[in-house]
């Protein structure tokens, strides 16, 4: 039996697929600046300046690019994705409080914004045979952000 | 034109209906007894003993019964129906940290099964002209409490 | 080989299961009662009561009981259930004004609620083998109404 | 501090909560009868007969009732419930397929109705400090088994 | 503490993200042509050319682009932006006859891809500091359109 | 009355919309190379490597490019594209083994990267008045794949 990964029917065509893990994780976070006063902080962030905190589920989308395997079809093995995904990123965030307990978001106010970049430097380039190509995060079912990469 | 709420041919019979109004609302919380030691906290509680807390987008379906309104072909106004529930409860816990900032959760590990009792309380009684029925509180995806009323 | 659709060890045990059918469609309908006056009902129905409507997509779960066969392990077969409610019921409102265009529907202020009633009378005795138990009805994401027979 | 598990006002009702866990797995089957003919087995089946099969994503919710310990607030810890989840079933039925490679199914038709009888029978009686209460088994978006336990 | 909203290690990059907020409402429509006939308006539109109407929970995700506040980490507030879009858009389409109530769609099959293209004209160049980037729109749970600016 | 489908205030602008149509079906599948060794196939593919195969409930979004006709305010008839993808495609997976059943698969591994390929081959250009502009394919809640069409 000839397999062939190629998707065209000529099977010379070399062609670009995403394909996208979807990671969950519960963390508190508090929006605030700590250079502002109180006022200023519940001026710019509202509710979610409550010193205390508050928390949501994150869903997060991690799309990779590549060319799928001639033999495997694949572009990267999920289940290695997903494993590579908690080591690298999900387990330093999940059940932590994001103003408090993760280095790499030190200095940074944890906003959807701010965190898919924060995400994004930390991915970008340690996932093998493949391109990052896209994040999305999920703070609640309404409010989500999105980074392809690249300067403004 | 003759209009009825009654949903039976005859129209003489009286039937109880459940209709449910879902809330949404994002919170922090920690699991831990101030009375265990940290090991403590941390066996029986896991990466939720996280000291600096964690937080969850929880929704909260709140069902009560009754029977529609001959006229209006309503239990209870939903529009009505939400303000109450904002007012009674959702601002109360809403972008709020579950252990420090409410209450009426003083004294209690706020589990999901905890919170849909505690909530229970706050609701049961205030509702006008109808009964409240069940209680279903998602803390995540894939865990949820639900409360009926009554004793074990 | 020996199959039995009886679920117990024993195979003697006679189990009721339920079985449940999601359907959808989408209506129009307003709120409003011809005898109250457009104050009143702008009053009691706010803006529900536009004189030209607004419409949902609904989804109606249908749940029956009974016991599986014990050679096909079927309560109903689901093709044959999805089938009956088209033609009892799904055709009758989909893409249609539940104020003017469903005759079982004259004379009733569709709300959720007496909507999931009328559904009731329309589907109940009329599927054969099993016993409707329960329908649920969402008109929207946070608004839905269950019914489960019987009276108050 | 003094904490009480008790969700009441009193501290002394003794009150039945329920805790449901949602687990996935994906699996193949075919709905036949091997004493049914190929044609019988289509008549009764449609589609689902296929000989190589078909597959579905299946979601089950796992409900267990009791009363919040007074200390931990917890009817069962939830990621031990899990663990005994994937342990007792999940690992037994992801990614396999169920008229063949899994031994509590032998003779059985693997229709949602049926698995929903053999899973409960898996389950029962084995969850540690809490009784099984529901377990509804969804095999796509609109088609779903419950069962609560007990004869017909 | 130095805090920066700088996504990157070095802090110079400037970079783009794009954040989405996702609106609901509901809506009655028609889909028909005034000037065909009967009969025509059937053949082209089948069921949705119901002359009484029929209706749809309509989801909105909006998505603008922009570079984070240094010092809020945001592109633009969530609850602000949320506001602007209730204001402009959200409260003139929802509980509304798509086809009668709604000034700016005059003229305009209110099918989902001109709803989408009418919407972006409503919306682009009203939301200070950002750009608006995407506008997603779904009619129901299987249909929906997106618009990403630009001529064909 | 003057009715466009133009978008534009004034009429002129030609706009390139996307629609997309959500497509469900249910497929077993085994990932497995026939020219690698029981022991190499587990290595590379897992638990996916079966022999008896498992499933999954795909769901498939075809999103198609054009410009809203000016009579009618479509690119494509919604359902006239529902009929063409059932017709072109999703009867031809559904409730199949996209191992053995499905002839336009011969010769592949079928991961959802290889599979949105495949699919793409068989719609891409058959579809009448617009442009096949994206596929994305979801095998379970957490995988999926995108395709935008030429190479890499």
């Amino acid at each position: 039996m000839n397999v062939s990964a190629s998707g065209g029917a000529g099977g010379g065509a070399r062609r670009r697929v995403e394909i996208t893990k979807r990671c969950e994780f519960s963390a508190a976070h508090r929006l605030y600046h700590p250079d502002f006063s109180e006022e200023r902080n519940y001026e710019v962030f509202g509710i979610c300046a409550n010193p205390n905190g508050h928390g949501h589920n994150y869903t997060l989308d991690v799309t990779v690019a590549g060319e799928p395997d001639p033999q495997t079809g694949m572009i990267i093995d999920l289940k290695l994705l997903k494993d590579l995904l908690d080591e690298i990123l999900i387990r330093r965030v999940d059940h932590k409080n994001l103003n408090a307990d993760v280095p790499f978001l030190a200095g940074c106010v944890p906003t959807v914004e701010m965190l898919v970049l924060r995400f994004w430097d930390e991915l970008d380039g340690r996932l093998p045979g493949c391109t990052l190509s896209e994040l999305t995060l999920y703070e609640s079912r309404t409010n989500f952000a999105r980074y392809r990469g690249g300067a403004a």
